[in-house]
């Protein structure tokens, strides 16, 4: 069998990125489960209808998922899921008789999108996603709690593991709305598409085609990148909105939201949100506020975490389900990360102590003391072979073990630090490793660039 | 939209027996860290050549993966993996440069069958593997370790979380085939073939079947069900088999081996583990010692852990990788557990405190307490309208949540235990809940029959 060759938009890890991975994916779900958020999982599949609503564009990356031996006529009807709304939907739908609204639910889950491979692209990636769902209706507070939660989420990423800080943007699809109804303009949608090019493309293009492409007057197009401008730390936005002297309710209203939003994100969290009112991306289906996040010194990732409000998650016709959520994309977030060497773990196996055997007939007494260890919580293994002391330790050092038992036939010991060489008598019902050595840790060389 | 149904096969969870898993998975990734194995997750699919290799019998079962809009007479190409160890072997030939031997790792993912739905067959389920692979060779006191840490793993789990105890059976593929080259059969795998009927047919239907099928004479044909007979908790099949008067040296190798395994389980998880000589099943595939497992009182199930020794997981020409591995199946075991009602969680949600809120003015207050417990890892959230207290408590009352925190001006405020109505000063800086409250606890009503 000739070695195998990774298949392109499937990256796997290494044991070591594989424990940085698993620290992240701890953290988040320690961090909403705080906020009180239960865990769900859906299955892979969706019936193919249900993962069709989405349109043309959609169904070009769904993967079908059919048995091999299903006869050549049999219809295809399952799919691989893209996201984990459309499961989630499904999931409320389904069960809503047996849960609790307001339903405050992660799920953090691989997806998979049949697309052709290029950078960046996964073909198969995992999502941390926050829901909060109400029946028949949801308070707009949800609106300023939900973003906060991810937002301490990756706060504690930050000052825990060492990933890079983020940038929240946050935007109102009212307020867009509000502002473009009270220019007496129509096409909404329209001007939110030519909008959302502002970044690329910058303001005199995006008001030659307000004018050119759906016929705005000047002053029209003029007021619109004069509201894409404004972006503030805090609620300063407000009165820069109200001095380009549009009035509409549908605008105060969402000037209201959005400042609540930025309000409770510069108290609880500093520096880590933006009222941003170029964000277009999202208005076009969310209902209320929308969520954008950048990883700081990672701008052109693009945003690795986005959601927003929508009225309507689901419907069975009697009851419809609005909600919030927001999607924290992992895969996105820690394979550049890691393929850059900016977070790796200490050691690539969980072992702190490996227990050395002198003799095939004392492996016994190495087996009895790793089996202390563990009671007392300290992963342990017992060295493979009794080879030459020496080289055990290199077996050690090889996968960064920190610790090596030599044991002795009272079932005591001695135990060396083979970092430092110092070596002690110890008693594996007692013996202490340092804290930050029990189990592996994430190290970050990134820093904040001054 | 109308209701949707569930998928056949497709096991999805509420949010209660969702946290009876995320506990049982905790468990398992604890206790396999706690022996030294790493984590690896592999992608879902695998190349088809790469998944066909088992033959006919496992072709039915695999699901094929297509990209929805792929030309018509586009080759399928990738298949869901159907277990974890097709995926591993792959992992380890693809990585060997990158890794250490021997190979310690942990799995716990889903797989996919597709196979026709019917009771107790999962077209989706969670496996959870843990395999020691060497690089040319492994030493066989590996063969007694690995049972050991999957038996360790499911002795927590029936001690902390009250799932039933299991019962291990192991044999021997040398012992069996020596047995019957002592006997001077040479069809082993017609022999293991019948003896797999043992338990289904009865000691006389197989021997005649030995005899009409193989061609054996009546005193082997009696000789084999005579081995199969055996089964003990500790060491003394070995006299029995040898009271058998056959005598070959391969057997011999495989008594010394099986006698190790049932040693050093009787003394590190007495009870746990039987030789059990009329296991056949695996003995045509692994080549040393292999495993079964029956969840008590629920033998009905079948063995929900298997495995066992094999010389070549992979091989890429040049090197060979032999290993020893066990694979738990998790859905399997839970599913019947939490359909009949003998595990559940003490409450659907991660949250200890619902903090109240008096009026949508003072949010911000309710807000802060919350924030305050959780930074000291007391989950909690702010109820979600401004409702009379009694409504407030009967949302926490609806999820179990036992506590309910009224706050005040000065930032402290009350906490009531709903459960007993008592209700105290607190300060969110320091008051805790009981223990046993801080996270949703699992309870068991299944009892050891006496």
């Amino acid at each position: 069998m000739p070695r195998p060759k990774p298949l392109s938009g499937f990256p796997e890890f290494l044991p070591e990125a594989r424990i940085v991975e698993q620290h992240v994916l701890q953290q988040l779900q320690r961090t909403f489960e705080l906020h009180g958020f239960a865990s769900i999982e859906t299955r892979a599949v969706e019936p193919l209808d249900r993962l069709n609503k989405g349109g043309e564009e959609i169904d070009k990356e769904v993967y079908v998922v059919r048995r091999l031996h299903a006869a050549d006529d049999a219809t295809d009807e399952l799919g691989m899921h893209f996201d984990l709304t459309v499961p989630f939907a499904r999931y409320v739908l389904e069960n809503s008789g047996h849960l609790q609204f307001p339903f405050r639910r992660y799920q953090i889950q691989k997806v998979w999108r049949g697309e052709r491979p290029q950078e960046g692209r996964y073909r198969e990636f995992t999502q941390a996603d926050i829901d909060i769902v109400g029946n028949g209706a949801l308070a707009d507070h949800h609106d300023v709690e939900l973003p906060l939660v991810l937002l301490d989420a990756l706060e504690r990423l930050h000052r825990d593991l060492g990933l890079p800080p983020v940038l929240m943007r946050a935007n109102n699809r009212r307020l867009a709305q509000g502002f473009y109804l009270g220019l007496e303009i129509s096409d909404i949608a329209g001007v939110l598409r030519i909008v959302d090019k502002y970044d690329k493309i910058g303001p005199d293009s995006v008001r030659e085609l307000l004018i050119a492409e759906l016929g705005l007057s000047d002053a029209q197009a003029k007021s619109c990148t004069a509201l894409a401008e404004i972006s503030t730390a805090d609620e300063s936005f407000v009165d820069r909105v109200r001095a380009l002297g549009v009035r509409n309710e549908l605008l105060e209203t969402g000037l209201e939201q959005l400042a609540a939003v930025v309000r409770a994100a510069a108290e609880q969290v500093p520096g880590r949100m933006v009222a941003d009112l170029k964000i277009a991306r999202g208005l076009d289906y969310y209902t209320g506020t929308v969520y954008e996040t950048e990883l700081v010194g990672y701008e052109s990732l693009g945003s690795i975490a986005s959601g927003g409000r929508y009225d309507a998650l689901a419907s069975d016709g009697r009851t419809t389900y609005p909600g919030v959520g927001i999607s924290f994309g992992v895969t996105r977030t820690l394979v550049p990360l890691l393929a850059k060497g900016h977070l790796t773990a200490s050691r690539p196996v969980p072992t702190c102590v490996l227990v050395a055997v002198e003799s095939e007939e004392t492996r016994g007494q190495a087996i009895s003391v790793a089996g202390k260890l563990r009671k007392r919580g300290i992963s342990a293994e017992v060295a493979p072979k009794a080879d030459k002391f020496g080289k055990q330790i290199r077996y050690a050092d090889r996968r960064s073990i920190p610790y090596v038992w030599f044991t002795s036939a009272d079932a005591g010991g001695e135990v060396k630090d083979i970092r430092t060489g110092e070596q002690l008598p110890a008693d594996p019902a007692r013996w202490q490793p340092d804290d930050q050595d029990l189990h592996p840790r994430i190290i970050s060389v990134w820093s904040e660039r001054s």
